[in-house]
Protein backbone atom coordinates (compact mmCIF):
# COMPACT_ATOMS: atom_id res chain seq x y z
CA UNK A 1 0.00 0.00 0.00
CA UNK A 2 1.12 3.85 -0.93
CA UNK A 3 0.73 5.86 2.15
CA UNK A 4 -0.32 9.51 1.10
CA UNK A 5 0.55 11.87 3.46
CA UNK A 6 -1.14 15.26 3.23
CA UNK A 7 0.93 18.12 5.01
CA UNK A 8 2.01 21.61 3.71
CA UNK A 9 4.95 21.83 0.98
CA UNK A 10 5.76 24.97 3.16
CA UNK A 11 7.48 24.07 6.18
CA UNK A 12 9.11 21.12 8.27
CA UNK A 13 6.09 20.86 10.69
CA UNK A 14 4.45 18.18 12.47
CA UNK A 15 4.89 16.47 9.31
CA UNK A 16 8.27 16.44 8.92
CA UNK A 17 7.67 13.67 12.36
CA UNK A 18 5.68 11.03 9.91
CA UNK A 19 8.19 11.86 7.11
CA UNK A 20 10.52 10.73 9.35
CA UNK A 21 9.12 7.24 10.21
CA UNK A 22 8.62 7.22 6.37
CA UNK A 23 11.94 7.67 5.43
CA UNK A 24 13.98 5.70 8.24
CA UNK A 25 12.15 2.56 7.29
CA UNK A 26 12.01 3.35 3.00
CA UNK A 27 8.53 2.57 3.36
CA UNK A 28 6.04 3.79 0.08
CA UNK A 29 4.62 6.91 0.87
CA UNK A 30 4.18 10.04 -1.25
CA UNK A 31 3.85 13.70 0.10
CA UNK A 32 0.94 15.29 -1.74
CA UNK A 33 1.36 18.68 -1.22
CA UNK A 34 4.29 18.06 -3.38
CA UNK A 35 3.31 16.97 -6.41
CA UNK A 36 2.00 18.71 -8.95
CA UNK A 37 -0.64 16.00 -10.58
CA UNK A 38 -4.03 15.94 -10.65
CA UNK A 39 -5.60 16.01 -6.98
CA UNK A 40 -2.46 17.09 -5.68
CA UNK A 41 -0.33 19.98 -4.55
CA UNK A 42 -0.88 22.36 -1.83
CA UNK A 43 -4.70 23.25 -2.44
CA UNK A 44 -5.14 19.10 -2.41
CA UNK A 45 -4.72 19.37 1.70
CA UNK A 46 -7.03 21.87 2.39
CA UNK A 47 -9.38 21.36 -0.32
CA UNK A 48 -9.91 17.66 1.64
CA UNK A 49 -9.98 19.27 4.87
CA UNK A 50 -12.58 21.71 3.72
CA UNK A 51 -14.98 18.85 1.48
CA UNK A 52 -18.41 18.38 3.47
CA UNK A 53 -18.21 14.97 2.09
CA UNK A 54 -16.01 13.87 4.45
CA UNK A 55 -16.80 10.88 6.53
CA UNK A 56 -13.90 11.34 9.07
CA UNK A 57 -12.71 14.96 8.85
CA UNK A 58 -9.07 15.99 9.85
CA UNK A 59 -9.29 19.22 12.07
CA UNK A 60 -6.04 20.10 10.74
CA UNK A 61 -3.19 18.61 8.63
CA UNK A 62 -1.56 16.34 8.73
CA UNK A 63 -3.26 13.95 7.73
CA UNK A 64 -2.79 10.40 6.06
CA UNK A 65 -4.30 8.31 3.77
CA UNK A 66 -3.76 4.56 4.19
CA UNK A 67 -5.83 3.09 1.38
CA UNK A 68 -9.69 3.53 3.15
CA UNK A 69 -8.70 5.26 6.02
CA UNK A 70 -8.41 8.85 6.94
CA UNK A 71 -5.91 9.97 10.17
CA UNK A 72 -5.34 13.10 11.56
CA UNK A 73 -2.93 14.44 14.72
CA UNK A 74 0.43 13.70 14.10
CA UNK A 75 0.76 11.50 17.10
CA UNK A 76 -1.96 9.11 15.81
CA UNK A 77 -0.46 8.96 12.92
CA UNK A 78 2.61 7.19 14.02
CA UNK A 79 0.07 5.43 16.50
CA UNK A 80 -1.21 3.57 13.28
CA UNK A 81 2.27 3.26 11.52
CA UNK A 82 4.23 2.48 14.41
CA UNK A 83 3.83 -1.39 14.11
CA UNK A 84 3.15 -1.53 10.44
CA UNK A 85 6.55 0.31 9.83
CA UNK A 86 8.27 -1.90 12.81
CA UNK A 87 8.87 1.59 14.75
CA UNK A 88 6.71 0.46 17.73
CA UNK A 89 6.52 -2.37 20.35
CA UNK A 90 4.47 -5.43 19.34
CA UNK A 91 2.83 -5.67 23.06
CA UNK A 92 -0.16 -3.27 23.69
CA UNK A 93 1.80 -1.59 27.08
CA UNK A 94 4.85 -0.89 24.67
CA UNK A 95 2.76 0.78 22.33
CA UNK A 96 1.16 2.87 24.74
CA UNK A 97 4.26 4.18 26.10
CA UNK A 98 6.02 5.38 22.86
CA UNK A 99 2.74 6.72 22.17
CA UNK A 100 2.53 8.67 25.78
CA UNK A 101 6.14 9.95 24.54
CA UNK A 102 4.96 11.49 20.86
CA UNK A 103 2.18 13.22 23.02
CA UNK A 104 4.31 14.87 25.48
CA UNK A 105 6.14 15.78 22.15
CA UNK A 106 3.73 17.15 20.89
CA UNK A 107 2.75 18.85 23.71
CA UNK A 108 6.02 20.73 23.67
CA UNK A 109 6.21 21.47 20.23
CA UNK A 110 2.81 23.20 20.74
CA UNK A 111 4.62 25.52 23.54
CA UNK A 112 7.48 25.88 21.04
CA UNK A 113 4.95 26.93 18.18
CA UNK A 114 3.70 29.93 21.20
CA UNK A 115 7.44 31.20 21.64
CA UNK A 116 6.41 33.23 18.32
CA UNK A 117 3.18 33.36 18.37
CA UNK A 118 1.77 33.75 22.04
CA UNK A 119 -1.42 35.58 21.38
CA UNK A 120 -3.08 34.71 18.26
CA UNK A 121 -2.26 32.48 15.25
CA UNK A 122 -4.08 35.05 13.28
CA UNK A 123 -1.56 37.32 13.96
CA UNK A 124 1.68 38.16 12.85
CA UNK A 125 4.77 37.75 14.88
CA UNK A 126 5.75 40.99 14.76
CA UNK A 127 2.26 41.90 15.76
CA UNK A 128 2.86 39.65 19.14
CA UNK A 129 6.66 40.34 19.71
CA UNK A 130 6.33 41.78 22.98
CA UNK A 131 4.51 38.81 24.50
CA UNK A 132 6.58 36.41 22.31
CA UNK A 133 9.62 37.98 24.37
CA UNK A 134 7.75 37.09 27.95
CA UNK A 135 6.75 34.20 26.77
CA UNK A 136 10.32 32.98 25.44
CA UNK A 137 11.96 33.94 28.84
CA UNK A 138 9.56 31.61 30.74
CA UNK A 139 10.10 28.79 28.35
CA UNK A 140 13.60 28.74 27.74
CA UNK A 141 13.42 29.07 31.80
CA UNK A 142 10.87 26.90 32.88
CA UNK A 143 9.60 24.65 30.55
CA UNK A 144 12.43 23.81 28.38
CA UNK A 145 14.58 22.23 30.78
CA UNK A 146 11.64 20.44 32.41
CA UNK A 147 11.05 18.33 29.20
CA UNK A 148 14.51 18.25 28.00
CA UNK A 149 15.28 16.71 31.76
CA UNK A 150 12.16 13.96 31.50
CA UNK A 151 13.17 12.48 28.52
CA UNK A 152 16.91 12.72 29.05
CA UNK A 153 15.60 10.94 32.47
CA UNK A 154 13.50 8.34 30.07
CA UNK A 155 16.72 7.73 28.37
CA UNK A 156 18.66 6.97 31.25
CA UNK A 157 21.22 9.76 30.65
CA UNK A 158 24.70 9.08 29.65
CA UNK A 159 25.05 5.68 30.24
CA UNK A 160 21.22 5.03 29.84
CA UNK A 161 20.18 2.79 26.62
CA UNK A 162 20.25 4.04 22.87
CA UNK A 163 16.75 4.05 22.65
CA UNK A 164 13.61 6.24 24.12
CA UNK A 165 11.81 2.53 24.47
CA UNK A 166 13.13 -0.74 24.68
CA UNK A 167 16.38 -1.71 22.87
CA UNK A 168 14.89 -0.96 19.45
CA UNK A 169 14.78 1.98 17.27
CA UNK A 170 10.79 3.85 17.57
CA UNK A 171 9.28 6.85 15.96
CA UNK A 172 9.98 8.12 19.45
CA UNK A 173 13.46 8.32 19.10
CA UNK A 174 13.34 10.18 15.73
CA UNK A 175 10.78 12.42 16.76
CA UNK A 176 14.01 13.07 19.47
CA UNK A 177 16.28 13.64 16.50
CA UNK A 178 13.39 16.34 15.18
CA UNK A 179 13.03 18.13 18.04
CA UNK A 180 16.76 18.49 18.83
CA UNK A 181 17.05 19.93 15.22
CA UNK A 182 14.33 22.17 15.93
CA UNK A 183 15.29 23.33 18.84
CA UNK A 184 19.09 24.11 17.54
CA UNK A 185 17.25 25.81 14.81
CA UNK A 186 15.34 28.15 16.63
CA UNK A 187 17.32 28.70 19.64
CA UNK A 188 21.38 27.72 19.28
CA UNK A 189 22.31 30.02 22.08
CA UNK A 190 20.57 28.38 24.14
CA UNK A 191 21.05 24.63 22.85
CA UNK A 192 24.98 25.67 23.26
CA UNK A 193 24.91 26.11 26.61
CA UNK A 194 22.38 23.16 27.85
CA UNK A 195 23.22 20.62 25.85
CA UNK A 196 26.11 19.11 28.19
CA UNK A 197 22.95 18.46 30.18
CA UNK A 198 21.71 15.98 28.45
CA UNK A 199 24.43 13.61 26.50
CA UNK A 200 21.46 10.88 26.42
CA UNK A 201 19.63 12.95 24.16
CA UNK A 202 22.78 14.32 22.10
CA UNK A 203 24.04 10.79 21.65
CA UNK A 204 20.18 9.84 20.55
CA UNK A 205 20.61 12.37 17.95
CA UNK A 206 23.97 11.79 16.28
CA UNK A 207 23.18 8.77 16.48
CA UNK A 208 20.12 8.68 14.13
CA UNK A 209 21.72 11.45 11.80
CA UNK A 210 23.89 8.97 11.00
CA UNK A 211 21.54 6.26 9.94
CA UNK A 212 21.98 5.53 6.31
CA UNK A 213 18.71 6.20 5.37
CA UNK A 214 17.81 9.25 7.71
CA UNK A 215 21.74 10.88 6.50
CA UNK A 216 20.16 10.25 2.86
CA UNK A 217 17.05 12.05 3.25
CA UNK A 218 18.77 14.41 4.76
CA UNK A 219 21.26 15.68 2.39
CA UNK A 220 18.02 15.44 -0.25
CA UNK A 221 15.90 18.03 -1.49
CA UNK A 222 12.74 16.42 0.09
CA UNK A 223 14.18 17.54 3.67
CA UNK A 224 12.32 21.10 3.31
CA UNK A 225 14.57 23.30 4.97
CA UNK A 226 13.96 25.13 8.29
CA UNK A 227 12.76 28.72 7.45
CA UNK A 228 10.62 31.09 9.63
CA UNK A 229 7.46 29.33 8.06
CA UNK A 230 6.95 26.65 10.75
CA UNK A 231 6.74 25.34 14.04
CA UNK A 232 10.81 26.23 14.50
CA UNK A 233 11.81 29.37 13.67
CA UNK A 234 15.08 31.40 14.61
CA UNK A 235 13.63 34.75 15.68
CA UNK A 236 17.62 35.79 17.56
CA UNK A 237 15.63 38.67 19.45
CA UNK A 238 13.38 35.91 21.20
CA UNK A 239 16.36 34.67 22.76
CA UNK A 240 19.03 37.11 23.27
CA UNK A 241 16.06 40.21 24.12
CA UNK A 242 19.06 42.45 25.04
CA UNK A 243 20.28 42.74 22.21
CA UNK B 1 -8.85 -4.69 37.80
CA UNK B 2 -9.27 -1.92 39.85
CA UNK B 3 -8.40 1.14 37.80
CA UNK B 4 -6.25 3.65 39.83
CA UNK B 5 -6.40 7.17 38.81
CA UNK B 6 -3.69 9.36 39.38
CA UNK B 7 -4.95 13.45 39.54
CA UNK B 8 -4.95 16.44 41.36
CA UNK B 9 -7.96 16.95 43.60
CA UNK B 10 -8.54 20.04 43.89
CA UNK B 11 -9.83 20.75 40.51
CA UNK B 12 -11.98 18.59 37.69
CA UNK B 13 -8.95 19.23 35.16
CA UNK B 14 -7.66 16.63 32.07
CA UNK B 15 -9.19 13.76 34.80
CA UNK B 16 -12.12 14.65 34.73
CA UNK B 17 -12.20 13.46 31.24
CA UNK B 18 -11.40 9.98 32.59
CA UNK B 19 -13.58 10.02 35.79
CA UNK B 20 -16.44 10.44 33.39
CA UNK B 21 -16.02 6.99 31.33
CA UNK B 22 -15.35 5.47 34.69
CA UNK B 23 -18.65 6.74 35.87
CA UNK B 24 -20.83 6.13 33.06
CA UNK B 25 -19.97 2.97 33.09
CA UNK B 26 -19.66 1.55 36.51
CA UNK B 27 -16.13 0.86 36.21
CA UNK B 28 -14.62 -0.29 39.61
CA UNK B 29 -11.76 2.80 39.86
CA UNK B 30 -10.24 4.45 42.99
CA UNK B 31 -9.51 8.17 42.78
CA UNK B 32 -6.04 7.77 44.38
CA UNK B 33 -5.85 11.80 45.68
CA UNK B 34 -9.28 11.92 47.14
CA UNK B 35 -8.10 9.60 49.45
CA UNK B 36 -6.96 9.48 53.08
CA UNK B 37 -4.80 6.07 53.37
CA UNK B 38 -1.15 4.93 53.18
CA UNK B 39 0.16 5.88 49.60
CA UNK B 40 -2.83 7.85 48.71
CA UNK B 41 -3.79 11.76 48.94
CA UNK B 42 -2.48 14.47 47.01
CA UNK B 43 1.11 13.57 47.87
CA UNK B 44 0.86 10.24 46.09
CA UNK B 45 0.54 11.71 42.43
CA UNK B 46 3.85 14.31 42.52
CA UNK B 47 5.52 11.28 44.55
CA UNK B 48 5.08 8.89 41.69
CA UNK B 49 5.74 11.51 39.45
CA UNK B 50 9.03 12.54 40.75
CA UNK B 51 10.38 8.55 41.40
CA UNK B 52 13.09 8.07 39.77
CA UNK B 53 12.63 4.22 39.67
CA UNK B 54 9.61 4.26 37.56
CA UNK B 55 10.33 2.66 34.78
CA UNK B 56 7.79 4.31 32.61
CA UNK B 57 7.00 7.96 34.19
CA UNK B 58 4.43 10.20 33.30
CA UNK B 59 5.65 14.10 32.26
CA UNK B 60 2.39 15.08 34.24
CA UNK B 61 -0.35 14.38 35.57
CA UNK B 62 -3.08 12.51 34.88
CA UNK B 63 -1.90 8.64 34.86
CA UNK B 64 -3.66 5.73 35.30
CA UNK B 65 -2.34 2.64 37.32
CA UNK B 66 -4.11 -0.54 35.58
CA UNK B 67 -2.35 -3.93 37.05
CA UNK B 68 1.19 -3.39 35.74
CA UNK B 69 0.89 -0.77 33.22
CA UNK B 70 1.07 3.19 34.06
CA UNK B 71 -0.22 4.91 31.62
CA UNK B 72 0.22 8.53 30.83
CA UNK B 73 -1.68 11.91 28.88
CA UNK B 74 -5.67 12.01 28.85
CA UNK B 75 -6.13 10.81 25.82
CA UNK B 76 -3.74 8.04 25.87
CA UNK B 77 -5.67 6.87 28.92
CA UNK B 78 -8.76 7.13 27.28
CA UNK B 79 -7.44 5.27 24.61
CA UNK B 80 -6.16 2.33 26.47
CA UNK B 81 -9.89 2.30 28.29
CA UNK B 82 -12.51 2.84 25.55
CA UNK B 83 -12.27 -0.81 24.03
CA UNK B 84 -12.42 -2.27 28.25
CA UNK B 85 -15.26 -0.14 28.99
CA UNK B 86 -16.99 -0.65 25.74
CA UNK B 87 -16.69 3.16 25.12
CA UNK B 88 -15.16 2.85 21.92
CA UNK B 89 -15.37 0.89 18.56
CA UNK B 90 -13.71 -2.55 17.94
CA UNK B 91 -12.26 -2.02 14.79
CA UNK B 92 -8.70 -0.46 14.54
CA UNK B 93 -10.17 2.61 12.35
CA UNK B 94 -13.20 3.40 14.71
CA UNK B 95 -10.97 3.28 17.56
CA UNK B 96 -7.95 5.83 15.52
CA UNK B 97 -10.88 8.19 14.45
CA UNK B 98 -12.41 8.38 18.55
CA UNK B 99 -8.78 9.20 19.76
CA UNK B 100 -8.24 10.94 16.91
CA UNK B 101 -11.24 13.43 18.02
CA UNK B 102 -10.12 13.41 21.85
CA UNK B 103 -6.68 14.87 20.83
CA UNK B 104 -8.43 17.20 19.14
CA UNK B 105 -10.41 17.82 22.07
CA UNK B 106 -6.88 17.75 24.13
CA UNK B 107 -5.60 20.65 21.73
CA UNK B 108 -8.31 22.86 22.38
CA UNK B 109 -8.20 22.17 26.01
CA UNK B 110 -4.75 23.57 25.99
CA UNK B 111 -6.09 26.75 24.15
CA UNK B 112 -8.88 27.41 26.56
CA UNK B 113 -6.18 27.11 29.57
CA UNK B 114 -3.62 29.56 27.69
CA UNK B 115 -6.89 32.23 27.92
CA UNK B 116 -5.86 32.72 31.48
CA UNK B 117 -2.23 31.93 30.85
CA UNK B 118 -1.16 32.64 28.11
CA UNK B 119 2.37 33.69 28.90
CA UNK B 120 3.48 31.35 31.68
CA UNK B 121 1.90 28.31 34.12
CA UNK B 122 4.28 29.34 36.76
CA UNK B 123 2.54 33.17 37.46
CA UNK B 124 -0.44 33.80 38.33
CA UNK B 125 -3.52 35.21 36.70
CA UNK B 126 -3.14 38.98 37.28
CA UNK B 127 0.23 38.67 36.32
CA UNK B 128 -0.54 37.83 32.94
CA UNK B 129 -3.97 39.57 33.03
CA UNK B 130 -3.12 42.21 29.67
CA UNK B 131 -2.02 39.04 27.77
CA UNK B 132 -5.20 37.16 28.41
CA UNK B 133 -7.29 39.92 27.50
CA UNK B 134 -6.00 40.15 24.06
CA UNK B 135 -5.21 36.38 24.03
CA UNK B 136 -8.94 35.53 24.82
CA UNK B 137 -10.48 37.95 22.84
CA UNK B 138 -8.98 35.78 19.41
CA UNK B 139 -9.21 32.88 20.94
CA UNK B 140 -13.29 33.42 21.41
CA UNK B 141 -13.54 34.98 17.92
CA UNK B 142 -11.27 33.11 16.18
CA UNK B 143 -10.39 29.27 17.40
CA UNK B 144 -13.44 28.36 19.38
CA UNK B 145 -15.96 28.46 16.58
CA UNK B 146 -13.41 26.79 14.60
CA UNK B 147 -13.42 23.70 17.12
CA UNK B 148 -17.16 23.84 17.85
CA UNK B 149 -18.05 24.09 13.89
CA UNK B 150 -15.73 21.16 13.31
CA UNK B 151 -17.28 19.05 16.28
CA UNK B 152 -20.86 19.84 15.28
CA UNK B 153 -19.89 18.83 11.85
CA UNK B 154 -18.61 15.46 12.46
CA UNK B 155 -21.65 15.24 14.78
CA UNK B 156 -23.50 16.05 11.73
CA UNK B 157 -25.41 19.01 13.08
CA UNK B 158 -29.26 19.45 14.18
CA UNK B 159 -30.40 16.61 11.78
CA UNK B 160 -27.30 14.61 12.57
CA UNK B 161 -26.52 11.47 14.31
CA UNK B 162 -26.87 10.82 17.98
CA UNK B 163 -23.19 9.91 18.74
CA UNK B 164 -19.61 11.60 17.81
CA UNK B 165 -18.67 7.87 16.56
CA UNK B 166 -20.87 5.49 14.74
CA UNK B 167 -24.30 4.83 16.68
CA UNK B 168 -22.87 4.16 19.99
CA UNK B 169 -21.86 6.00 22.81
CA UNK B 170 -18.17 6.68 22.95
CA UNK B 171 -15.59 8.81 25.64
CA UNK B 172 -16.06 10.95 22.54
CA UNK B 173 -19.37 12.00 23.43
CA UNK B 174 -18.91 12.23 27.35
CA UNK B 175 -15.82 14.22 26.32
CA UNK B 176 -18.07 17.00 24.26
CA UNK B 177 -20.50 16.83 27.43
CA UNK B 178 -17.63 18.44 29.57
CA UNK B 179 -16.31 20.55 27.26
CA UNK B 180 -19.86 22.34 27.17
CA UNK B 181 -19.73 22.15 31.16
CA UNK B 182 -16.84 24.29 31.08
CA UNK B 183 -17.11 26.77 28.33
CA UNK B 184 -20.73 27.21 29.90
CA UNK B 185 -18.93 27.71 33.65
CA UNK B 186 -15.57 29.65 31.53
CA UNK B 187 -17.58 31.75 29.20
CA UNK B 188 -21.31 31.86 29.93
CA UNK B 189 -22.04 35.08 27.88
CA UNK B 190 -20.41 34.04 24.76
CA UNK B 191 -21.71 30.32 25.23
CA UNK B 192 -25.60 31.61 25.16
CA UNK B 193 -24.77 33.85 21.58
CA UNK B 194 -23.10 31.18 20.03
CA UNK B 195 -24.20 27.48 21.02
CA UNK B 196 -27.49 27.75 19.06
CA UNK B 197 -25.55 27.49 16.01
CA UNK B 198 -24.38 24.13 17.49
CA UNK B 199 -27.67 22.38 17.84
CA UNK B 200 -26.16 18.80 17.39
CA UNK B 201 -23.69 19.66 20.23
CA UNK B 202 -26.26 21.16 22.53
CA UNK B 203 -28.50 17.99 22.10
CA UNK B 204 -25.56 15.82 22.60
CA UNK B 205 -24.64 17.51 25.70
CA UNK B 206 -27.83 17.56 27.08
CA UNK B 207 -28.28 13.78 26.49
CA UNK B 208 -25.40 12.98 27.98
CA UNK B 209 -26.24 14.70 31.02
CA UNK B 210 -29.41 12.25 31.75
CA UNK B 211 -27.98 9.24 31.32
CA UNK B 212 -28.63 7.56 34.90
CA UNK B 213 -25.01 7.24 35.79
CA UNK B 214 -23.70 10.42 34.94
CA UNK B 215 -26.50 12.28 36.34
CA UNK B 216 -26.05 10.50 39.68
CA UNK B 217 -21.88 11.53 39.45
CA UNK B 218 -22.79 15.38 38.56
CA UNK B 219 -25.19 14.81 42.10
CA UNK B 220 -22.38 13.64 43.91
CA UNK B 221 -19.68 14.88 46.37
CA UNK B 222 -17.50 13.16 44.14
CA UNK B 223 -18.07 15.65 40.89
CA UNK B 224 -15.84 18.04 42.20
CA UNK B 225 -17.18 21.66 41.85
CA UNK B 226 -16.08 24.15 38.75
CA UNK B 227 -13.36 26.57 40.45
CA UNK B 228 -10.62 28.75 40.14
CA UNK B 229 -7.47 26.22 39.81
CA UNK B 230 -8.62 24.30 36.90
CA UNK B 231 -8.25 24.77 33.12
CA UNK B 232 -11.87 25.87 32.93
CA UNK B 233 -11.92 29.12 35.27
CA UNK B 234 -15.00 32.11 35.43
CA UNK B 235 -12.74 35.47 35.33
CA UNK B 236 -15.73 37.70 34.39
CA UNK B 237 -13.38 40.14 32.62
CA UNK B 238 -12.00 38.09 29.62
CA UNK B 239 -15.44 37.62 28.40
CA UNK B 240 -16.48 41.51 28.76
CA UNK B 241 -12.73 43.51 28.58
CA UNK B 242 -14.98 46.35 28.74
CA UNK B 243 -16.30 45.95 32.24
Amino acid sequence: MRYELYYTASNQGRGEFVRLAFEETGADYVDVARLAGPGQGPEAVTRFIQDAGVQHPPFAQPFLKAGRLVIGQTANILLYLGPRLGLAPRAEGGRLWVHQLQLTVSDLLKEIQDTHHPVAHGLYFEEQKTEALTYTRHFLAERLPKYLGYFERVLGGAQGRAHMVGSSLSYADLSMFQLFEGLRFSFPQTMRRVEPAYPGLVALHDGIATRPNIAAYLKSARRIPFNDRGIFRHYPELESPEQ
